[in-house]
């Protein structure tokens, strides 16, 4: 499969606004930024980063990958746990530096590492002149 | 009114992951990656990012700042539209380096600087080996 080859953005900003070309702004390390969000109810599951292979792939594959900025290496998610993430909607955001995914997900429906369906189990609260977290209803992974 | 200190990241993942304690992990920038929803209906608005100095304003206040990357300088979102964003809840992810922030947007309800309501008012479509943008219905900004 030849892979794609993605436009150059332009330095105009009304073509990267509100033009058809998709010219994905990658930033110094090459990544985007991707917003994940259940396609069903909407929650954000995670966000994550994308090089241009990892964006590439999620296209023409329908099932999501990522760049692994701790590991260091290309990751489709879900290759070990099965929690595949199929692409239902894929939108870019005005200056195209941030992708947005709907997605299904597989498996037994978890996103986060830790066993959780979201990683965004925690509220940060504030009183007192204090920042601390909550932990929502998600089942901690003893739990889980 | 005295900022808030925020607590150093732990180095053990555990108490990074199932901790109370709000340790944002700012990036070699000394930013955050911040996912901003429509409380009311769930729609992805934005994506932007935080320093220190934001995040402690964004809990203080309850209306969300941010450090405009592209301007070098603190943004508290609405100044000049009016559309400011008022905060529902704030979480954070498994690694505490994204925040999602759940908003009611006041004035016209438009988060995007081009006049729609969401920044992500293109999809992106794939056929025949080539990506491209479609933009949905929201109005382009001549007939905002």
């Amino acid at each position: 499969m030849t892979p794609i080859e993605f436009v150059t953005p332009s330095p105009d900003k009304k073509v990267l606004e509100e033009g058809r070309a998709f010219s994905p702004r990658f930033d110094a390390a090459g990544l985007l930024t991707a917003v994940v969000t259940d396609a069903g109810d909407g929650t954000v599951l995670m966000v994550a980063h994308m090089n241009s292979e990892a964006l590439a792939l999620t296209l023409e594959t329908g099932i999501a990958h990522y760049w692994s900025r701790s590991r260091r290496t290309l990751w489709k998610k879900g290759e070990t746990s099965g929690n595949f993430q199929y692409v239902v909607e894929m939108r870019t955001d005005c200056d195209q530096d941030a992708v947005w995914l709907r997605v299904n997900v597989a498996g037994d429906d978890a996103t986060c590492h830790t066993g959780r369906r979201s990683c965004f189990y925690r509220t940060v609260e504030f009183s007192d002149g204090n920042a601390y977290l909550a932990i929502d209803g998600s089942a901690p992974p003893s739990a889980a």
